[in-house]
């Protein structure tokens, strides 16, 4: 295996059990389990299915914990195979992105002095999203007895498992089968009453064939449970193949059991091994549209090929009710639930690498959209408002309260205040359609929800008679440090842009299809009045600014506070907190991520070199990087501006946050923004790929020394474009015909032919 | 606190846990709760009802483990209180069996540096058995925090969990309850469909009153849950008391829930304090009725309590359905099985302790009489046959097969062969009668089953044409090293026994009440054609005898085969394996445990001192002690035979077998047989108790040098007699007139007179 695609794990240490279980999450889009070892009772293990959410006792909505299909236990004798009460000889788990697997090698001494060793294969399959498969092998080393296999799937599974106050159980065991051979365990969450059947089947295996001896099957209360049990001798190769599916009744209208039992039954007799390699086919066109080279830089290169892997194994194209959550399917954290984090970090990867998934993540913003209406209404808005935290349907499910450490109660304001995520995905619309011009998702879907968006922000500005301009009061920025601010400049310059491009859009409709437009405007109970309305409006929306012009005051009143800037760095180079002196961190020009920098990421083609140069000056000494969105889109706008170290260093603390666990609390979920943060810095940062006001795909490349050459892959309108830059030239192919700029000047890449600038 | 009273363990391990739970179950003849601790994950929680059995997919009937009421989790802030994942600072666990009160002591030091000191108490009550309680004082040595309690009954319990082919659940989550505070679980087995409530209710307090801030409830799957949050201080104390309530469908036709709700309520009023001194006091009366004091040996004094005080847990006096189980109600060992153990090794203690548990004990064999005959008949006898192994009906439930190290079957005969458990009971019938009078029970119940078991010994019996003899042939004997064997003495002799002691108790029946004899004769259809029968074949049983006529052959042929004995000892005095020279263990005369040294002990009357030096000198030689109801058997014959040193050994080993699990599975339970054998040890060996064949009670003791002083105390036909010996005197006290024999003179103890005889 070429360890520039594996993330490996060489020591064992159960501490860092719930961190690897992240790390080593297999997911399919359709589901996510969680990269467990099925030796180990210490962790925190999850199976999660994308858009089943319940919230029965929990605080909100969440995603639903389901039933743990992946217990296997190893019995010797009566022994459980345990690595936490074994002495570990040898240990390796291996996760292989180019074709998502995971191996784990175990060499255990159980306390009976017996020596045993399980190679195994997992994968979660990307042919078939409802499958999912275990090979072990299993040796005897030192020693012949008598073992049992245990497949169980476990019903007992709770949300919280480590929270007492608000753990909560989310489904009852409706029903278990026995399969003869298999098992299958039939749930139901409690408030939708989705049911959920995970079936599992073990067969064995060794040079005469089948394996076991005895097969026993039982229901024991939650859990469902076949027990095999045979005699093994020493030094013998003993291989299981576990054969998972599952289905819920969000997939299909017919009884689950008989559905799932049929999967399975089709599952073994194609066999484990065709499926790995249709997985693993999946897997090479998956890499072939996004993968990134960068030769010379090993822990770059493994870096962000496995932000891509996760990122790439997190979505799919065939459900559009869903969408990737912040912790995507690799854990609890953030409940499951969908932030801005998707649109603005997450969906230029897929926009860029794969437009059909792209599109599939808008489209979970249009199926909620009556739930962002219904938002709006119980608020006093109109249109729609999205939520700021969303789950199944659309209605705001952010917490209201948490607690200090004190125990505390602290309201949490960021479901009040933080508008900023509509026009978030208006952008994100935006984005697509430009780089794909997708005119039937436009027509259909995407002017929708730009002007439903814009007849929200039409109601939300308030009128300053005194100044004769619209505010947008009270409100979060993308800094959450700063709470109940008035007229934050990124929300109120995206709120401006989203109205202005719903005003756009709706001619470009009106003029493509006049029919869809008439009917769009009927449906949302707007006319020409209120574009002249929102037209009228915009104009005198207000933005803040510094005095000389160009630097932007993030929000109003925010250049009076206290400033207070960071001067030591830690030994990552990440800032070390200054001294506040007696002030209220609100109190201070402190903040925790980018945000009029964010701005003039997100509307790049807006801003001057100039402007992004002094802005991001300003502020980078002020941010405190409390958010693990924040250091990737630093190290875009640094490179942009001429600050590459600092890029480099911000790059990899961007591509490592969960590798290296640099935030702490990779074991909640795998931090999903950051992934799309990564392959934003690879791909408009050091790939220095942008789209210009003209629509013009620009490349502005720029690479450390210690890079050799640097290859990216991207999807321009229908046509692969590889993009490659070496210590002299920038190499560009593409399928198609396109014109670019590079360094500024105009080129056109002829279809399969190399063009070479020179840098 | 009395160390002399006290079992105490002073450094945690979790490797011991397993056999800390059997030391410390604290049971009260309705219920046994195994001595988990709270704060561990590790070990075989137990919690055992008499009488609750269960088959399902087990491989036979089985005590129920049921659902856990013991679960009582600490959490600070978010962090789980676990003894195994802290750094134990102190720990102490003392078992104060002169009150019945298990003392636990942690000071733990959690991974984030929190130290919390917790001390519990718990008990099961003797004064009502349906309640038990803990107490809870916990304080936070060096932080202040959000604290949470979390109460649960849980569900999920099974039994052999440790055993994955016969891993079984025994019963269904039929309920929860919220009892606002307070929570109930209501269970249901599935072959009797016997229903089990476990009710408990935690209560915070401190100097203010009530310290629990919030409440939550839930039913999580088979669990259901209640959580308190509260706040604590640095170094403030924290009590929190755990009232706990067990009722099942064998208690009362009543609604479970109705009628634990309402016993937990009047416990809650009652409090905490007036049922553990309430139940203190039904300890102390237990023991000044069975206490056995032994000055000078620390050891000894500990050891010889702590098997009285277990054994004494293991029965009360109200259910005669039920019995004391092979590992009592301390663990699933021999699954809550009834075994010979019970008459020969247990009941003599209550005899002599506690009569009226005796009888409760006898009266399980009397409501099982119609499980006995169906066995009979099904082995196509006719009478009442017991069952080898008996559970809750008196049918049959030894297992058929068990399985060697290499996994092979292996039959298990004693279910077919072992006999003599029916002359046992018969056995038992007749001391529980000649040590009380109890005219009532021998009219009522006992005569039945001495003529029902006379029946079945009458219709076993072969007759041998050619010698003109009955046999028994194809039977093991106690020695079940030695199986299928002919003519084994001691169920020979004992049938003998049998059938000549029914005939008597029916002459004395017939005088005392002639209507009761009539219809006992009729309902078991027999008349003095059968009496008639039964006299002339039992004067013909045959008893092998060797050459001399006082070595007793233990079965017709034993000295035929390969004489191996015993010549090295281990370093606890325990025989060592000699070499078997390539034969096979039954074609030795090694033996297990006491055959014929047994019947000398059970009808001790019947046989001269000489005899009695011959047979021990002999067998003793070839026992193996591979049964822990050897030793104690040893030790009494040494004593009558005078082999003091070898006595004092077999002593320590028997009164240790759990505390030093010198069988090595202490963890499965108690050994009750043990427990019993110890007191006969003490009573019967040094105490010289005997009952000789004029019903004349006799006492020979003899102390060794170490004992300073030695009494114990027993009932004789309902006078309290006190036998105190020193080293010069033998001391008795009688609450009434009695005639004894001292060292084999008579002397009439006068109430309340001390009877002073020199040694």
């Amino acid at each position: 295996m070429d360890k520039l695609w594996n993330v490996e794990l060489k020591e064992y240490n159960s501490n860092q059990n719930r961190k690897y279980e992240t790390i080593f999450t297999l997911a399919n889009g359709y589901r996510g389990i969680r990269g467990a070892i099925e030796f180990s009772k210490v962790g925190e293990r999850g199976n999660f299915i994308a858009g089943v959410f319940d919230k029965n006792t929990a605080q909100v909505t969440e995603i639903v914990n389901c039933q743990d299909p992946l217990v296997f236990n190893i019995y010797v004798d009566n022994e459980l195979v345990d690595i936490d009460k074994a002495n570990v000889l040898d240990f390796n788990r291996t996760l292989d992105m180019k074709n998502g697997i995971l191996y784990s090698n175990y060499k255990l001494e159980l306390k009976s002095g017996r020596i045993v060793e399980i190679k195994t294969e997992r994968f979660v399959s990307r042919k078939n999203v409802h499958r999912w498969a275990a090979k072990y092998t299993i040796i005897p080393v030192n020693f012949k007895a008598k073992m049992f296999i245990e497949n169980i799937i476990d019903g007992t599974v709770v949300n919280s498992a480590q929270d007492p106050a608000w753990l909560t159980k989310h489904f009852e065991v409706v029903d278990a089968l026995d399969l003869k051979p298999g098992i299958a365990l039939k749930t139901r969450t409690y408030d939708n009453k989705i049911e959920i059947v995970e079936a599992t089947k073990v067969l064995s295996k060794d040079e005469h064939g089948n394996v076991f001896k005895i097969r026993k099957y039982a229901k024991l209360g939650e859990r469902v449970r076949e027990l095999y049990e045979f005699f093994v001798e020493e030094g013998k190769e003993y291989v299981v193949y576990k054969y998972g599916v599952t289905y819920t009744s969000r997939d299909t209208k017919e009884e689950l059991f008989a559905v799932a039992h049929k999967e399975l039954v089709d599952f073994v007799n194609e066999g484990y091994e065709k499926e790995k390699e249709e997985h693993s086919i999946v897997w090479t066109k998956l890499w072939d549209g996004m993968d990134i080279k960068i030769k010379g830089d090993d822990t770059a290169q493994v870096g962000i090929r496995f932000n891509m892997f996760q990122l790439a194994s997190s979505a799919y194209a065939d459900d559009p009710r869903v969408s990737v959550a912040a912790k995507a399917l690799h854990g609890e954290g953030y409940k499951g639930h969908v932030f801005w984090d998707t649109e603005i970090f997450m969906l230029p990867f897929f926009v860029y690498t794969n437009p059909e998934v792209a599109k599939s993540l808008l489209m979970y913003r249009y199926n909620t959209l009556d739930g962002a209406r219904r938002n709006a209404q119980l608020n006093g808005f109109k249109g729609a408002q999205f939520p700021w935290e969303s789950a199944d349907d659309g209605m705001e499910v952010t917490p209201k309260w948490g607690v200090d450490y004190d125990g505390n109660p602290v309201r949490i304001w960021t479901g009040d205040e933080e508008y900023h995520i509509n026009s978030d995905i208006a952008f994100g619309i935006w984005e697509y359609f430009r780089a794909t011009k997708d005119e039937e998702f436009l027509i259909n879907y995407g002017t929708e929800i730009l002007l439903d968006t814009a007849k929200f922000w039409n109601s939300r500005l308030e009128y300053n008679e005194k100044e004769d301009r619209y505010e947008i009061n009270r409100v979060i920025g993308p800094d959450e440090f700063h709470e109940h601010v008035n007229n934050n400049v990124y929300t109120n310059y995206l709120a401006k842009w989203n109205m202005k491009k719903a005003l756009e859009v709706k001619e470009w409709l009106k003029e493509k299809d006049f029919t869809k437009y008439e009917t769009l405007c009927n449906q949302l109970g707007i006319s020409d009045v209120d574009f002249k309305e929102w037209e009228d409006k915009l104009n005198k929306i207000y933005i803040p600014m510094a005095k000389d012009g160009k630097l932007i005051e993030q929000f109003e009143g925010y250049f009076d506070l206290v400033d207070i800037q960071i001067t030591e760095y830690d030994e990552n180079g990440m800032p070390v907190w200054p001294d506040l002196k007696g002030y209220k961190l609100h109190e201070t020009q402190l903040i925790k991520q980018p945000d009029v920098v964010m701005l003039m990421l997100v509307l790049g083609e807006e801003f001057d070199l100039e402007s992004k140069k002094i802005n991001y000056e300003y502020y980078e000494k002020r941010t405190m990087h409390k958010s693990s969105l924040s250091p990737s889109m630093y190290s875009i706008m640094g490179l942009t501006v001429g600050d590459t170290q600092n890029s480099y260093k911000y790059f990899l603390k961007t591509i490592l946050t969960d590798l290296e666990d640099n935030q702490g609390n990779a074991g909640h979920g795998l931090h999903a923004a950051s992934t799309g943060g990564s392959w934003q810095s690879a791909v408009f940062g050091f790939g220095g790929f942008s789209v210009d006001e003209n629509e013009v795909p620009n490349f502005n490349p720029w690479i450390p020394d210690v890079w050799e050459e640097f290859t990216y892959t991207i999807n321009w309108r229908g046509s692969k474009v590889v993009v490659t830059v070496d210590k002299n030239d920038v190499n560009i192919t593409s399928e198609k015909d396109i014109d670019v700029k590079v360094y500024g000047k105009d080129y056109r890449v002829e279809a399969n032919k190399k063009l070479v600038v020179s840098r």
